[in-house]
Formats: C-alpha cells, structure tokens, sequence
C-alpha cells in the first residue's frame, strides 16, 4: 500500500510543534502532522464551572473547531448555524477528558485552564493532533503560572499523546491521514501517558469488525507512534524561545 | 466487593426483554437489565436523508433520550433548553454507528430505520442497554417490511450487543451499575457482532490509566457479558406474542 | 355510532392507573386510558422559581412531552428541532394551572413540585390523562413529605381529574379517542375538582359552532366521566403497595 | 365594585376601530377598547404551507406580538431571547384558530392570509381584542381579493367577535381591564360567531372552581358584549375610507 | 429628478412629531416622516447590565424592530425566526451608540434608559427617524426622572438628530424614501449634535464609489436636513402635553 | 503620542501578506499588520442563495470570527453561544458589501465566493485588514477560476484596500493599534478602491462629536495608508508562490 510521505505502516507522518504561536495566551502551540494544522491554546482563568465552586479544585476542558476552509470543501460555520455539531461535541469532550487524566486538579486550585483547538488545516488525525497539541499548550500554561508564583507544585502527574491507528485494505496502519481514513474499515484513537498506559482507547468499525489480533496490532502502532510524539514534545519543551 | 443482586465480578443484572410492548412502531421493545429501563422502537420512514438520496441505499439512524426524573434527581429536559448535551449526541451517534454496522443498507433500499431510546429509569448501562435492545426493534421492523413483500432479503447481516465492563476499587467488573459507575476508575463500552467481533471498544481512564492486562480482562468479561445478552435476545425474538 | 371498546356515548375507555411505575421520583404514576399511556412523575425540588423567592410560597408547574413513536406515524423529537411547538406549551401551561388551583403554595412551603408527564402512547386525550394521571403523582409526593416530615399540613385542597368530551358526527360524545378526536366538530376538554366546580373549561369548534344546549350535554358527559376517573384514583390511592 | 369609565357589570369600555390605519397591508385596523390598543394587518400570500399544498384548499394564521413597553413596566422582547413564550403561542394559535372557523378555505383558494396583531397599549383582553379587530382585517383583506378579481365568491362564512367576562370580588363582570384581570378568580375567554353559537370556550378558574350558574352568567355577560362588538365592527366596515 | 411630496433635492419630507403616544412608558414618542412611522419609547430600569455595575454609571441602549407589515411585502417575524437579522443589531447599535454620545453616564447614575424603536409603517430612513424620536422620548424620560426627583442635573448634554442623503440617478439628495433607497448608487446616514458636530457618518456606495466633492455635498444636505429636524423636535418638546 | 513601532502619526504598522497560508482554499491569504493576524480564505462555491438564483449574478459574501484567544482576554466562542455577537454580524456584512463593490457579479456568473476571515491574533484593526486580505484571497480565487477556463473574463472592476484613521487625545493617526483604539475619541474605517474613491466611511464619535476639519485630515491619512497597503497588496500578488 502506497502512503504519502512513501511511509511504512507504522511510520507517523512529519511532526512539527511551534511554541508561542500568538502573544496573547499562557500557552500558544501550532502542532503539524503532515498537513494537518492545529493551533492549540492554553488560557488560565481563575474561576471554575459552578460544579467544581468550593470545593478546591481546579478545572481543564477543551472547545475544538475547524475554519471553513479548513477541509477540502467549505464546511459551514457552527456559529453561523447556531449549534455544535454532534461531531465537535465528541471531539472536545475527548480533548478535556484526556488532558484532564494527566492533572492533579486539586493542585491546580480553584482556577480553569481552556484548551481551544483550532483546526487551520485538516488532513486526518486532528482531534489526536489536538491532544498531543494541547499537552504542550497546557505545560506552558502551567509554567506560566508557576513563574509567576501562582501555583507552587506542578499538577501535571504525567506526559500525554495521542494517535489514530486503523485498518485499511486490510492493512493496519499508523497515523491515517484524511485519504485513508475516509476508506478505512476500522479506525482507532488511542490517548496514553508517559507511563505507557491508557487513558482512552476509541475504536469504532466503520464497516468491517475487528479481531482480538487487530486489536493487538493496533495497540502496538499507537504506542510506537506516541513514543515518537512525545519526544516531539519533549524536544520543543526543551527549547528556549 | 459486594455488588446488586449478589452477582460475582463477570456476572450481569437480570435481563429482561419484552417486545411490542407499544402498538404503534415496527418495533417496540422494553429491554430491562436490573433497574435501567429502556423503551427502544424502530419507525420505517420511506425516505432517506439527502447525503443519501439517489444512492440506492437506506439509512439507520438513533435517537436517545431520558426522561427527565429517570435519574435520581430531576434532570432538565433538552427540548426545554433547545438543545441537546454533548452526552447526549455522544450516545445517539454511537448506538447509530453501532447497529448500522450489521446493516447492508444497500439491501435495506431506499428507507430510514429510526431507533428511538427513550431511557425511563437510568441505572446505569443505559447506552449498551440501547444497543442491544434496538437490536431487537430493528429486527422487527425489518421482519415487518418482509412481511409486508416490501424487503425480499433481510439486511441484516450479524446479530449484535452491547455492554459496559470497567474497573471499580482494582477489580475489573461486568454491567455496572449506577453506584459503580459513578465511582468506576475505568469504563470501557464494548459492542460486538455474534460472530464474536468487535463493531466499537471505547474504554476511558476516569482517573487512573490502564494497561493492556486490564484491557485484556475486559475484553474477556465483555464477550461473556454479551453471549449472554445475544441469548436474552434470541429467545425474545423466538417467542410468537 | 359504533365506538372503540363498543361502549355508549357517555362510557369512558377501560381505566387503569399503576403507581410507583418507577423507582427515583416522589410520585410515578402510569395511567392508561384504553390506549393512550402517560407517564406521570411527581419530583420535589426545595428550590422555587425566581418570581416566588421570598414569599414563603412554592410552586407546581408540569412539563408534557411525547416520545416520538407514541403516534401512528413518528414525530421529531422537540430536543432535536431545539425548540417546543405551540401545542406542547399550551398543553404544559394547561396542567400546571389545572393541579395548582387544587394546591395551598402557602403550606406547600417554598418548594417546588415537577410534574413531568411523558406519553408514551397516544390514542387520544393525553392532555386531560396527564392531569388525572399527574393528580395522583402529586399525591404520592405530597405524602412522601408528610413522612419524612418535610410537611405538616397537606397543602392539597380537593380532588381533581380531567377529560375530554366533543362532538362527532353530530352525537356529544365522552372521552374521544385519536379516531374520534381527528373527525371532531367540536373538542372540549373539561377540569373539575371533587366538590363537582369547574378549574378549566376549553371547548373548541373546529368546524360547526356549538351553541348553550350542546354545552349542556358536554358538561353532564364531563360531569361523569371524571366522577369515575376520580373512583379509579381513589382506589390507587388506597392501595398499599 | 367600582369599574374604569364608572360602567356596571355587563358594559364594555369604549371601543374604536378605525381601519387603513397603515397603506402597505390588504387590510389594516386598528382596534382600540378602553386603553388597549392593537394593530391588526391582513396580508395576503400567493402560497399556503406544506401541509396544506395541493389540496386546493387555503390558510389563516396569526401571528401575536406586543411592544416591550406596551405593559406597565418594560418585557423583554421575544426576538431578543430568540424564542416565543408559551402565552405568546397560546394566543396566536386562539386567534388563527378563531379566524379560521369563519372562512371557507376552500373557497379561498391556495392562498395564506396573514394575521399579525401588535398589541401597542396593553390594558386587558388584548388576545380578545386581537381576534374582534382582526376580522375586521380579513374582511378587508377579502375585499381586496374580490375587487381586483382575484376571488369571485367571499370565504367568509359568519362575523366573529370575541370578549372576556371573569368573576372579580365574586361579582360577575363584562370586559375585564387590567387592573381587574390581576386580581380575577375567574377569567373566561369566549368568541363568538354572528349567528350565535360558540367558536371557542376558555374558561379558567385562578384561585377559586366556578359552578354552572357562573358560567351561565358568564356567557349571558359574553353574549352582550359581542352583540355590542360586532356592531362596532359593523359601522367600521360600511365607512367609506 | 421628480420626488414625493413634489420637493427639490434639499428638502425633507414632511415631519411629524407626537409625544405621550402611549401612556405607560415615561418617554413615548411617534415619530412621522413622510410614510415612515416610528413609534419610539423610553424605559427606565433601576438597573444597569453587569458591566457596568459598581461603576456610578448608567447606561442607555436600544432595540429595533419592525411589524410584519411595516414593509410593502410581509417580512418574518424575528421573534418566530428566533434570532434577530445582521440589519437589526446594526441597527439596534447604531441608535444606541448615538444617543448615549449625549448622556453623561455618570450623571445618569446606575439605572439604564431602553430605547424601543418600534417601525409601524417603513418606507425609508427608518434607522434614522428611530434616532430622532427617541432622542426625544429619551427627553421626556430623563425629565421624569428629574420631576421625581430621582435626578437632580440633566444628564443630557446636547441635542441630537440623524437623516439619510445619498445620490440616486447622479443626484444628491436629502431624505431618501424607500423607492429612492432602492435605487441609490450612495446610502448615507449622518447623526450630528446641536453643536454641529457628527457622532456618526456611515457611508455605504451600493454600485459606484463617491469622490471627496460628492462627500462635501452630502454633507451639507444632512447637516440642513439635521438643523430642520432639530427645529421639529423643539417644538414638540415645547408643547404642552 | 507615542506609538507603537515608534511610528508617526500618518504611518502604518508593518505590513505582510502572505499568499497560499492553506492548501484548500482557491485563495488563502495570511494578512499581519503589527500584531494584528487575519487567515483570509476565498471559497468557490457552484451555487448562488436563493434572492439571486435565476439572475445569471453571482454572489460574494464574507463571515468573520476571532479565536477565543486571539484577544488580551479569552472571549467565549459564538458557537458555544448559539448566536453571533451584533459587532461579529456588523462587521462580516461590511466586508462583504466592501468586496462585492469591486466585483462585477454579472461576469462572475451564477457562483458564490465566499471569504472567511479568521483571527489569529487581534491587535485592532481587524475588520480593515479582513478587507485588505480577502481582496488577495479573491484575487486568487478569481484567478484560478480564469485557469481552469471556468471564467473567461476577469470580474473584478477595481483594487481594494482599507483601513482605520481615529483621533486619539487630541491627535489624528492612522492605523490605531488595540491600545489606541480602546482610548480613542474618534474611530473611522474606510474602504477605498485603487481609484481612488470611497467605497465605505464608517466613523464613530465614542466620548467626543468630530467636525469637518478632523474629517477631512482622516481622510488624507486613510487614503496615505491605504495606498500604502495596495502597494504590498501588488507585490504580494506580483510574486510567483
């Protein structure tokens, strides 16, 4: 089977993520995947959601949303049709649940941190792209508030990526990309930690069901595609900007 | 740990599955699985939505919902809000998803399947519980069409059910209950075909990450989970009412 | 004319009232009136609208909503179309009224109790079977605070039932069903208390105006119908269950 | 009782119609009884809703609005919140439904006729207002139709008016003003047709049940007070304008 | 170039102006100009929105709306469409933003002044007209408020009137009515002070771009209209009422 | 006045276009001036909305969003709303009208091309550098269309650029960047074609009513700045990419 980049089954496509894409934000990241394009934000609000009031604890959730354009044809705008669709709603959802599993929220205080993924470009693996995006966005946010005697103790317990896997033509493959994924029988989302653990595994037939063996073959790809986002990670986190 | 009904770790609630239980749809089945109740009926529509019109084939599609006192405290209703949760589209979409997937919408011609899950009494499992039961309302409303000479072959392709399994103070356990539920450290919704198969695995860490060990119990809890249901839903069907 | 159960011009459907239906709310009752079904479930809240807040007075208020397949062919969900229809409101507006004139707020306290009355079949008057059925959820919640001595007075001042009369192909007729409503010149539907006053009184043309006499004989159908509907919530009510 | 305009029980406030009151509309009224005042318009529309195409037959329907400052203090407009408030829709369905029972729609052919009342001063009985002053609107409307030879026979099967008697202080009393609808314990909306007969029936008892020699009060009072309505709208349309 | 009411280029139409059009609102104004009709009122809140709260200040805002029927053909209600038009919020900001460019907020104190400028008959220049009455009615409020002595000095700190010009057929011209709105190659609205200065200009070329001479002239034409306008509104205001 | 890029009065802040940001979109236009980044996109569309289909016209329409942290403070986002601000309507019509002044839509035949304005980082200025931008993308958008033989004749009448003039403590500047404009007395934007003549003038007087001298010193340095910006505009679209 023939990739773009002329991959291997279990090679990602070319990652690149730019710290402090835009002034404004406690954590500013554009994350590259082939030509899928987030920018991810971090902004620190020191309120919570009613639900969290009083009790200490801190919040971190995720909006997602892709320009128009950001697909091959024009797609219309949520707010220009009123609502979110199911589609977002899932994405975002997933977004928050996933950073939220690497956060101590009692140490974070009674503070929210907003992660908004917005999709510039959209080629397969935007809501993965996203995570892994939103990780970095999140640890400079953190920093921030660490510098500037905020918080005292750091309440990421962990590191965290994410990859789509699947199936397609019945191969199993790492990092689908719009093509692929718009023909593939099975796709799969898988979030882990740096600890090598799952924090969300997603995996959806789209026409064809799947064995305990694809599963199998699955689980390793992502794992072996999340070992390379975090050094990614780790490298930007690294350089001084 | 001790757990409802006296039930060891890989052990469901009582399941009950009572068909036609209102006049009007195709199919209308009241699935009862300990004290989450849920009415499913399936409406034929002889048109189909416009991304599918021309095509040749059907559509199968699901709506969810709960009645606002089916959960321990009253729960606001969607239509009076104007819109529907982020929960809410998450499930619908999924149980769509799900029994699309043992459908040849192709054979299914032309017309729409509405699954409505309407949840009266929430004890958690309300999502697999609308799996399995739609099933069985799907089945009816195809084996109507046939009887009626407006399908010649049945569409459907495999037999399918759904159950969540998770993990609650260290043991991997099957068919939570609210109370479990609410304090679960992982919850995992598979859905699988008779052929032993799996259409969807959505497993979340709520708080602590999980490894492949845990993923491999679950997996094993679930398919005995849904073995089980698959004959709930076999006698239900071969009964003449 | 022939009628649906071959009863008379002054006979209601076969009746049957079930209480405690579901487990969580204050009050649920299913009342069945030959085919239409309702759902009527009583939820205390210790919280009142902002209009009553500080007054020492509670609320009573319903909501009224049909699942999609309770009529013969499938109606969209109020939720997915984001708002409610004329007739919902009209309907929810007419049972909050009709239970608060049998209401002291004074003694209720400030709380408010939610009516919610969700049709689960639909053969005609899911109205007026909401305020019968809901009249006796009302009661069940009433008492569930006279227990646990959240109440010391009933704050319940009569009895009260509802029901629909009208006029079909020139004969006044008591409690029509879906078939007889459809074709009705006139449709009115009656709410009285057990010391035998009027609370509601809505008579409708729909093509031959009616004039003094024809009211006449719809208050005396009225008039008896509701005194046996009143004999039916009296022995569910009596029923230890 | 004391009453505005020192009138006893069974008298209406002044009443005033005066029609072409703006150019654009096929018909336009404004019809003033005490200090309520609202603009009636008709317009015509070369096309009916879906339910009603092909059938040959046409529709009236009405629309129901006031002015945020028509009340005594301010209410927020309904396009402001974006949605309509539950008695906005109950009284614009009365009044298309009212218009409806007097006009032939199948003599009126596949057309719409419009009927949007702006209450401009709110001092009670403004929906009854609504209705008498709106078929003055349609009558003109329907004149408009027939002299530019667009219908050859007029629709218009009766005169209708409409009026609201109540019970107040337990005195029984025509045409309620504002002041006296607050404080009512009964409070009845009737409308009538020409020849007599009843179109509609609206009767709710606020805080005390009513009995039948109430309501046969009530409709002696209504009766009157129509008779004297349509009078009023009588001499409107024999003006020459 | 020939126009309504036979007038040169230079000329206004003819202008009407009624106060205490209404008896509810403390100010309540009909503003007439030409065909258009603008019924205009003022509404004290003892309140201000959250922005502004804790600041001494007040506000002054307004809100836009036409009847159905305003227009030669019937226009949606945006209370039935659930949201307003992109044309109504420019609208509603426009008059807004210019009439609390003559109150000193802080002299208001913290309560705010709703300006509701409702169209009865449109037929061009309805934005500007809504400025000119309300700027009246905006007077009479705060007049009130200084007869109840809830103010003590005149927050109003000039006065001020608005009119269209723009260049239809090549032709500049005063106060365009809807035909010559239609037509117009310019569309200008002008709002100016007492003192002679602009608030606002907002010129729109609909077809050709205007030149700096084109500006000038427009100019001249609105400030001459202007002067005239405010002559009409004191004289209302000097009336006894 | 010190100002930003230690820059005078009469000059604007650092200019880039960059062409070609996306790969979807037939123009993608990424506008900086200062701080101030908007992502242009142009979108052809093989459809017209309803007003126009028949005609043989096209259509040229614009939306505009900001991303929640493209501003100091994160701003909800208007899909999770449910509605667009009144400003976010203002300014998409404005862009929009400005962009279809220069397009013959005659010539452009029966499409749409729609311009999405998208910032990244909002700095002041937006809505003009919006306008500035979307003439690149359009441009773009025209030209592809002229390769692939879907149009013959360019419909494009003229160049087009804008920007935003204001007074600040008493000094007339060009090109306002966030601070000056949160502080400015007046604020004015204009849209002027490559021939020199205005297309749109919108200036506000927010605190202080300007006269005819400060206007016409707006308009010179409005005209200085905006042939400064066709001239990156040229290059821009001069350079092979």
């Amino acid at each position: 089977m023939e990739r773009s980049y002329d991959r291997a089954a279990d090679v990602l496509r070319p990652v690149k993520i730019s710290r402090r894409f835009t002034k404004a934000p406690e954590g500013s990241v554009l994350i590259e995947i082939g030509d899928t394009r987030v920018l991810c934000t971090a902004s620190v609000e020191e309120k919570v959601p009613p639900f969290q009031k009083g009790t200490g604890k801190g919040w971190v959730t995720a909006e997602y949303s892709m320009i128009p354009r950001a697909t091959q044809s024009r797609t219309q705008r949520e707010a220009t049709k009123g609502k979110l669709t199911g589609r977002t709603m899932e994405i975002q959802r997933l977004i928050g649940r996933a950073l939220r599993s690497v956060v101590d929220l009692k140490k974070l205080g009674e503070r929210t941190i907003w992660l908004d993924c917005d999709v510039l470009q959209a080629d397969g693996g935007t809501r993965t792209a996203s995570i892994t995006g939103a990780y970095v966005a999140l640890t400079d946010a953190v920093q921030y508030l660490m510098n500037n005697k905020l918080l005292k103790t750091n309440p990421i317990t962990d590191t965290l990526a994410a990859v789509s896997v699947g199936k397609v033509l019945g191969n199993q493959i790492l990092d689908l990309d719009y093509v692929e994924d718009s023909k593939a029988e099975v796709d799969m989302n898988v979030v882990m930690t740096g600890s090598g653990k799952f924090v969300e595994i997603q995996g959806t037939a789209e026409e064809i069901p799947f064995d305990r063996a694809d599963l199998n073959v699955f689980l390793e790809l992502a794992e072996k595609g999340i070992r390379t986002l975090m050094e990614v990670q780790k490298t930007a986190l690294e350089t001084t900007s």
